[in-house]
Formats: structure tokens, sequence, C-alpha cells
């Protein structure tokens, strides 16, 4: 499609007659710390402060993960020549010795072997992104949905009697939810965990023929216990989805009654094992059942504290949110080995003679090239600050140090959100970095020593994992209408449409917050409520975000007003809704760009001034107006741009890119993706 | 990005008040057959028909071809089972088994065993991209490379001793041109041929470490024969690059002076064995010239007709264009693959109940689904024809059936702007569509016996090979700019900015011809030449060419005017090319989306009345809206679209796929992907 190309921007055009910015040759690099004539200097950049911003306060720790994938930086080689079982087991015997240094268990509590920081857990995890994307895969499954279930939905009794094993890799384990029928839609999982009141055990069925656990992790070849997930049935009732811990194999066997299948190769990560349960009446004791918000007594059978279906299940899903805060920082990081190659190549090769007659023209100093790489180095950064942000509320609910006055059962439901649209944007992100990077690398990119290979085939499925992006993005969307209500968790899409449809427009409005935050930056700009899209400058950040908030608020309203008309006019609330689903998707990614953009611009503003902050500022400026200049035509269909102003911001976004030019190889530099982890030697002439 | 997500449609807010369209449950299907109170009937859809639409004239090859791959799809399995070696070989096997049955040998004149029959070729290439990729390439480097560089390049006494037994597969050989440092700048090559007058030999040398031929396929393992493109030096003097036949390995080992090395694993494609090649001063009798245009004699040294180095070069390189074409079809037909697997599932898969309390919904019967396939559905109708149109310029030009009134070096010229161009965005949609039908089909998707992650890998290189899209689209932009002027192929881009700058902005676009053609449309549109893009209906076939033509015409002109006001302000002819690449690779992309369209509207049009033109129109509209869609800002900063319109297009599209959807089942079987290559036995229910 054409619009895949950044629309033409007229710079050439700018001053007719004369030369443009004498002293900055246009299309290549400024000299940094050189200035121009219109006073603008190249900032000189400190690599080692700006890596110490993204790293943080876990510094330390993405130090130490940086060094161990060092260490094991044959494994990438690994999976290359490796049969698939063998690999597999190398990547088992990595995951455990990382674990023994303990960088895989800082989420877990002291008491059990772990660190007891879930902040510092998801910044190693993050990292490990860097290397064999197959590690990163089995330390997810194995620490964070395995451990985490048995951490999260457990009591004491599985907290002493697994956690010490599982944090140091001597019980590996299987999450067991997804099933081959349902993957998204987990209320309506066929396994079935009956409870037997003679012998207090659950007898676990696999009721259906696509009642399959697919697709689990551990399970083909490594898993010993698995935490399932069942229709949880006591006294005849169900009583919904609930998980029990379940031994699924015994010496290398499985055990009796559970069958296991392999998935066989997948696209990537073929260092897990991922494979398939089934169920025939296995039965467990019913201390099985990880009861921290249901449990079943031999005095009443089943008790919860959470009344309503529903709600129990979400709260149970909820509070392994970490799953999805985890992928989405995997996404980003693995996008920065690829953004960190294709820049780095680009400073190296030179094709076609250009600007010269004689020495062919470096890619990076092609226009062209720029407007592919830039942006996606700029968003790189802004979902990192992004991330550090969902992670930070993470570790804030999880390790109860909310603030005070802040309402935790809300604060865990906006986080929630957010961790769902996080994901969603930085996986998505490294689908489309790491494609748009190979090109730009050429053939060079399809070997599999220059690590696209594994990162596009590796990552490919995390746009779908811990969640399908689509419908991550319509749960972000059903807080947003609903204010995250405490009766947000309980609705389907049914109710949320109903439950929009029965209130007024501005109400939704009004709850979301959004609108208030757009009238207070709006009296910070020039012009007022009337011109301020006119008369602000590009380069404002309040301007930006204006525009963004604008956008959010604008399309939220309409999907409540369509959602209401739909049902006034008396539709189905299911037509309704898949009538108006892509509004719905919109609205949700509206809602996500406004809190990426004000996690950079707010990082970018506690910089104290100097060259470090121009330069991040450079990336802001380009993140904030590519997302602008991308939906330009909304914003015009909205009165909110004109097309003059329209085609200045493309050829804003141009200059920028002249402007970050220069200190590119810098900026991708901090990033801090080890130079073994980039391999590419003869890319990036090491050789 | 929010934009990546259709904008929000408002037919929910169309008919406020009243229910939508009684008879049509919108979000669902229709019955096929029934009608609505608009009078529109839903089209009964005659598959069989529409393959034979597609298939054209060339039905019997591609049937034969679709036979083929039936028999021989256990290589499909065999891609995930063998070792890398093992798989070669079998590749090389069942290329060889092939070819014994004609189907790969179309494109040879029938004395030296081949079919005689260019277009048939071309069919027969296209079609074996439904099946395993590595095979297709195979194919393509063996007959079409190195096979059709010996035809085309070499003269009676090479066809004559190599011809036969290329045909027939017995011997294989290599088209090294590509080194590790140049791939698109092939004038750059670091390998000369220097003539030894004394021996009448040729010595070939590889001149710099960056000159080892690159990604070489049949170089690794099986090619015994190697067309070698070379500086050529005679008597002292360069006369640019030529292709000699040189012999690489004898009895399985390099041949003496030759150093073959591995490209190893590679991202796919690992049965076609890739490698490099090094020449140190291996001597080749005088005759090994490829010599039909140019040529070493005892007598006179260097002899050509063309006396111009860089004509000469382009020339030579012209005769290869059959290579690009069958590179775009290829990843046409592959992207029918993933589409068909995609729609198919989804009229299989449900997910979550929406429309109903008790059963859960279609995945095809969600809007946003909807709108995620169907136009990428739409487009690979729409590349299919364009595509047939570029093969059918190919059969005429090779086969010397041109209308006698036409130009035949123009019309080459032309047929190489439209074979590059074609190849870009055939190879672009296999890239975005195999990605979005393998996030449509979620974590089934992820496993290889799915076909998604071969798909996906295999074709990745599509976008690079023979010739990077960026570059190839700067070609068309040339062509453009030029009008295909007589010095065409001798300008490089100093020379095509100097040309342009040179013209006056007016007769760049009256000699590109598409003036006058929207002059033509503008008069059968109402409201005529001022109101033509406001009172013509959406789905008028002319309306949307108009508007195609009117981005076309418009962006052009826009990147002569900025070339000429670089040149003028002084600016380095490179870097104003630097500054305005963008919008040059912006105005090839109108230009070749404008020839898509028209290739569709025309195959339409000649349909008779009834059912299937309906239906094939439903596609048109689609794919034509959605184009204008995706560039709607574009129209909107051109005045030329009013945010009204652009909001009536997108409901427009949501109609569009509400009707297409009871056909779309049918309209994927019609693209006649053998049950076979889809595999996916449990994702289409087959188990």
């Amino acid at each position: 499609m054409s619009t895949d190309t950044a629309p033409p921007t007229d710079d050439v055009a700018k001053v007719p007659g004369q030369p443009q910015e004498p002293g900055a040759s246009p299309g290549r690099s400024d000299e940094k710390g050189s200035s121009d004539r219109s006073g603008y200097v190249q900032p000189v950049v400190d690599v080692a402060a700006i890596t110490a911003l993204l790293d943080g306060r876990y510094a330390e720790i993405r130090q130490t993960v940086r060094d161990q994938l060092v260490e094991h930086a044959q494994v990438l080689v690994d999976a290359e020549e490796m049969t698939r079982s063998d690999f597999r087991d190398r990547v088992r015997d990595v995951v455990v010795e990382m674990a023994a240094t303990g960088q895989t268990g800082m989420g877990f509590p002291t008491e059990h072997g772990g660190g007891g920081d879930i902040g510092a857990s998801l910044a190693a995890f993050e990292t490990l992104a860097l290397g064999d994307l197959s590690v990163l895969v089995k330390v997810g499954v194995q620490f964070g949905l395995f451990g985490g279930a048995v951490l999260q939905l457990g009591t004491q009794r599985h907290h002493d009697r697994y956690l010490a094993d599982i944090v140091s890799g001597r019980l590996m384990g299987c999450f067991a939810m997804t099933e081959t029928g349902h993957g998204s839609n987990v209320q309506a999982l066929g396994t079935v965990a009956t409870y037997d009141l003679a012998t207090q055990e659950f007898v676990i069925t696999s009721t259906r023929p696509d009642a399959w656990k697919d697709y689990i992790g551990n399970a083909a070849a490594h898993g010993e216990m698995a935490v399932v997930f069942a229709q949880l049935v006591v006294g005849g009732e169900s009583k919904g989805v609930h998980a029990l811990m379940v031994p699924i194999r015994v010496d290398g066997e499985p055990a009796p009654g559970v069958k296991i299948e392999d998935d066989g190769l997948k696209m990537g990560l073929n260092g897990v094992d991922n494979g398939r349960l089934w169920f025939d009446g296995v039965r467990v004791p019913r201390e099985a059942l990880l009861n921290r918000f249901a449990d079943v007594t031999p005095e009443v059978l089943y008790t919860s504290d959470i009344d309503n279906a529903n709600k129990r299940f979400f709260t149970m899903l909820g509070t392994l949110v970490q799953g999805r805060v985890c992928v989405g920082g995997a996404g980003i990081n693995a996008s920065k080995v690829a953004i960190t190659i294709a820049t780095k190549y680009a400073l190296n090769r030179r094709q076609f003679e250009a600007t010269s007659e004689t020495e062919e023209e470096l890619l990076l100093d092609y226009g062209l090239h720029q407007r592919r790489l830039f942006p996606l180095l700029a968003r790189t950064y802004a979902l990192h600050f992004a991330q550090e942000v969902v992670a930070g509320q993470v570790h804030d609910v999880f390790t109860g140090t909310l603030d005070p006055d802040a309402d935790p059962d809300l604060a865990r439901r906006e986080l929630e959100s957010r961790a769902a649209g996080t994901k969603a944007l930085g996986t998505w992100h490294a689908t489309r970095t790491i494609q748009e990077c190979r090109e730009a690398c050429g053939g060079a990119g399809y070997l599999a020593e220059n690590r696209f290979a594994a990162l596009k085939a590796d990552t490919d499925v995390f746009t779908t994992f811990e969640g399908d992006n689509h419908v991550l993005l319509q749960l972000v969307a059903k807080g947003l209408l609903t204010a995250y209500s405490s009766e947000f968790e309980d609705m389907d899409q049914f109710g949320m449409v109903l439950f929009v449809a029965g209130l007024a427009v501005e109400t939704v409005i009004e709850k979301t917050n959004v609108h208030k935050l757009l009238e207070r930056i709006k009296d910070v700009l020039p012009g007022g409520d009337d011109r301020w899209d006119q008369e602000a400058g590009l380069l404002d950040p309040d301007y930006q975000l204006a525009m963004y908030r604008f956008r959010e608020e604008h399309t939220l309203a309409g999907v409540a007003r369509r959602l209401k008309r739909g049902i006034d006019s008396g539709m189905n609330p299911g037509q309704v809704f898949s009538r108006v689903q892509d509004h719905v998707i919109a609205a949700a990614r509206a809602h996500m760009e406004r809190l990426v953009l004000e996690a950079f611009v707010e990082k970018t503003r506690a910089m104290p001034d100097g060259d470090d902050k121009v330069a991040l500022n450079l990336l802001c400026d380009l993140h904030a107006l590519s997302g602008i200049e991308a939906d330009r035509a909304w914003y015009m269909e909205h009165g909110r741009l004109s097309s003059q102003r329209s085609k200045a911001i493309s050829r804003e976004i141009a200059d920028l890119c002249r402007r970050i030019r220069p200190i590119a190889g810098d900026l991708v530099d901090a990033l801090a993706v080890p130079e073994a982890m980039l391999r590419s030697p003869e890319m990036l002439g090491r050789v």
C-alpha cells in the first residue's frame, strides 16, 4: 500500500534559490558538536550516561544478566546446530545454571530462595531478551508462569512444598491453561476437575477433543508438574475455572492417566518443549487446589471470599499479570538487538555513488534509510520508558508499596489494562522492527549468523501468547469505557456493550480523566482553547501530548456513542460490538500511545539540561511526531490538523532524522546490547 | 502505531433510531443468494469459473504444476524433518524429477528440449510457489537465472553446448552476480576477468575481500558451472561488467583456483545450497564469454554493437527481467496459501459468545477479522491480475509478438519498469499477508505443520533478492521521470536528477501519459473537471481510477519540481536525491498501484454479467477503496477528499466486507491451492 512509505516532504522546496543550511550538508551527517546557522548545536552523547538512564534503578541486575548472556553466548550458535531434542536439553541446562545465580528467581520471596524484588525480576527477564529467546521463554514458563501461579494462586502449603524446588529449577513445571479449542476465551475451557467427596480428591478429565491442553511449555519433555486450569465441579455444581497442581510426568514417563503429545516443530523457540496434555480421570488430593481465592474443605465444600464466579476468575487471572508485562518487555528488548544491528550495518555499508563521484554512500546517509530506521529507534526508546512505568506499577501493586491514598483494587485493574496494552504495543513493535531491520540489511540479514532469522522466528508468537494482542486491546478499551468500574472484570462483551449503552457519553468521558488532562494541557498552549492546535510549536511536548489526548478522548467518545446508538436501534449487543470493534481497538491504541508518549516526555523532562537531554528530545520529538504523522488522516478528518501543518510535520520529521543521523551510532550503543549478542561479524565489519 | 488499524467506521451511526438493514444481520453472514432491502442480491459464486478466470490461458500448465505439487507433497514434511544436507539433495532430486515432466523448461527453445512458451513458463513457475519454496527457488536458480543467462546472454555456441543439459537438470549451475560488498550496485563489482591475449583466455580474479560472489544458489553443493559477472578488462581497458561461463566444481570438488564456502543456515529456503565463490586466477577460454551483446575476438579484441558501456550493461541486465517477474508472481502465489488457510480457519474456529449466549462466534463473523483478512484477499486477486499483465508483456517482448506499431525498445524499457514494480508490490504483499494471516490464526499458526513457519521464513528474502524493493521502485520512478527515454538505462542517480532538472515539470507530466488518461476519465464522471471527486459514486471504477491517476500525476509532478528546485538552489544532485528519495518512492508506488487497479478493473469489466462478476466487483471495489483509505491523508492534504467522503469510504469498506463474508470461502477456494499444500489438518477441521 502506498502509505507504508512516508509521505513526501517538501524540505527541498523550503528555501528556493539558496543553499540549504550551509555547513550542514543535507542527507549526511553534521559533525558532532558543530552548530548550524539556526543556532542548533549537535549534541555530543554520553553513551554510558544514557545507558544508565535506560537501566534505571535496576542497572545492577541488568548488567548481571548481560554478563551472563555473554557467558552463555554459545547457545545462539547451538540453536542453529543442535538437533531439536539436544537443543531443548541445552536450553534447560542454561536455564538451571542461570537459576543458580539467582537472577531468574528475583521475584520470589527470600524465604523460598528468591530475591524478593519483583521490579528486579522484571528487569532481569526483559534483559534476557537480548539473547536466545528459547532461554527467555523457558525462564518465563518455569519461573513466571509455573512458579508465578504457585506463588500467586497457592497458599503456604504450596509455597513450602514447591517454591524452593521451582526457584532452583529442580522441579520443572507447566502452566496448563490454553487448550486447542480455547486460548483467548479461557472461561470456556473443556478440562474438568470434579471433587470426589468420598476420597477428598479431584478427578481431572479432558472432556472434549479440543480440550487438550495445548502449546504448553515444558510439557513435551521436562515438566514434572503442571498448574492445570479446569472447570471446578463441587457437589455437582460448576464453580468456574480454578487451578490445581497435577503431576504429569514421573521418572521421565507420563504420569498415570496423563497423555502427552509433542507440539512438534514450531516457527521458532524450538528450544522450548511445547506439548499437549490430556487427562483421563487423573486423581489429585484436595490440597492440590491452589486455594488462595477459593477452597474446598471437608467441612463446607466450596468456599470463596469472592462470590461472583466471573469476578473470582478474573481476580485469579489478574495476579498473573506479570507474564504479560514480561512478554511486552521482551518484545521491546528484542527490538533493541534488531535496531542496533541495522543501524550499525548502515554505518558500515556503502552502496552507490550518491553525493560523491568516487566513493559510495553510507546507507545511513540516505534520507529514506533514516526514515526507515530512526522512527523505530525512537519508538524503541519510548516503549522502553513506558515499560519501565508499567513494571514499576507491578512492583508497587505486588509489593504493597502503593501510594497510601490509592485504591488498591482500582490500581490493580488499571495495571491489568496497562500491562495488556503495553504488551500489545511492545510485541507488535518487535514484529515490525525486526522485519524492517532485516529488509534494511538486505541479503546479509537473511543469514542465520546475523541474528534476524532467530529474532524473527522466535518473537513471532509474542503477539499471540500471554493474550492475543487484539483481545488485549479490547480489554484496554473495556477498562476505559467502564472507567475500571468494580464490575469491570465481571463483564463480557455483552456486558460491556450494555454497560456503556446505559451511560451518558459525557459520563464515559468524564470518568476516564482524559478530558481533564486535555483541558489542563490546552491551558498552557498558545492560542488557548480555540487555536492551540494551530499556534503551538510542533516540538512543544505539550502540543504533542494534547494531540494524543485529544485523539484518545475523541475516539473513546465515538465508541461510546456508537455503542449506545447500536443498542438504542435494537441491535443485538454482539452485533453492535462486531460493527464497532475496529473503533474499540482504535480507542485502546490511542490510549496506549498517549501513555507511551507521556512516559517518554516525563523521562526527558526530568533530565538535567545538557547534550544528552538534547539528544533524547530529538528521539522523543521524532516519536511523537511520527505518531501524529501516521494518523494524520484521522487528525485532518477531525479538524485538528490543517493540510499545511500536516505537511510541516513531515518536514520536521525529516529534519529530526538528519539531526539524529550523527548520533545514531551512539544512541544504539546506549541500548547496551552486548557485542556477542549482535554476532553479524561481517555485517558489522568486525572480521 | 495506531493507524495500523482501520479507522473507525460510523456504520452503526448511520440510521440512528431504527434497525440496520433488516434481513441482513450485521457482522455475520447474509445467506447466499438472499437480497436485502436495497435490492442487493448476494451472489452465488461458481468456484470453478473463477478459478478458470484466474488461470487464464495457462490453465493447463497451472493444473499440471498443481498436480505435481500434490505428488511431491512429502517435501513439505521433509523440509522440517531432514538434515539441511539431506534436504538440499532431496530438493535437487525433486527439481530434476519435475524437469523431466517439461514444466520447468517451458521457457527454453524446443530445439534444446524446452517448451518454447515463455508465458507458460512464467505461469508454471509462479504456481510452484503454492508448494515448498526451496523447490521453487532451486528451479528459479537453475532454469531462470543460470539457464536464462545462458539463453539470453549467450549465443549459438553456448546454447548448443549447454542448454539441453541445463533444461534436463543434468548440468546444475549458478548465477554468480551478487558479491558480499555489492548487491544492488552491480556495476561496482570487484570480480575481474582479464583477457590474456597470448593464450586467448580470460583470467578470473576476485580482487577484494568483499568481492566474494555471495548468496549464490547452487554454489555450496550442486553447481558445476557458473555464469560469472565480472569487470571485463581487454587490452588493459575496462569494458564494464560482462558474464562468462566458468566451471566451479569438478567431480564434487571445487575446480582449480576456485574457493567455495557455504553460506550456512539461513532464515529459510534451506533446501537451496547458497554459497560463496572466490576466483584466484581461474582461466577460461575466450569462448566462455557470453557474447550476445559484446565479444572478444582474436582479430579486433573487444567489439560490441552498443557503444556506451552503461547502456550495454543495462541491456544485458534487461534480458534477465524474467527473474523479477517470477519472484513477484511467487510472492503473490505464496500469499494465496496464507490467505486460504487463515480464511478457512476463521470459518472453522469459534471464540467467545458474541451474538449468541449459547454458541461461540465464528472468527470470520467478527467485523475486525473481516477487516484484517478481506482487503488482503482482494489485493491478492488484484495482484494476480496485474501479474498476468506483466507476464503477458514478457511473453510478447521475448517472443516477438508485440503489436507491430509498438517501439520494441520502449516496450522493453516499460516492461523492465513494470516488472520491477510488480515484484516489489507482490513480495511486500507476501510479507504482509503471511504475517497478518499467521497472527489471525493465533498459536496454531505458529506450529510448523500449519505452513506459516515455512511461508514466512522462505518468502522473507523475496523483498531483497532479484533486486531490493526500494531500489526497484527507484528504477520505476526513473522510468516515469524520464519517460523511458532512450538515455534511461544510461543514467545513474546523478544523471536522473540532472536530466529531470533540465526539463520543464509540465514536460515530465505530459510525457508520462498519466495526464491524458486522467483527463479522459474525468470526462466521463459526473461533475466534470470541477467536482468529479465529490459527485461520482464511490463504487464507480472510473472514480476509483481517477483518484489513483490523480495521485500518480500529482506525486510525480511534485518529485520533478523538487528535483529541479534542489538543483537550482545549488545542491549536489546526490544530496537532492537523498532528500527527495521518499517522494521518489511514493511516486513509483502510486504508479504501480494505478497499474494494479487498472488490471483488476479491466478484468472484471470484461466478465459477462452475472453473480461471478458481482462477486469479483466486490473484491475490486474493496481493493480500490482500501487503497484510497490507506492514503486518505494524502488525498485530504491535496484537496481531493473531504473528511466526510473519507469517512464514507471507511463505511463503504465495512459494507463491502459484510457482503464478501458469505462468499469468502468460495473466493479462497477459487484460488485453487491444493488441499495437500494447505496441510493444517486440525486448524481446518479435517481430523
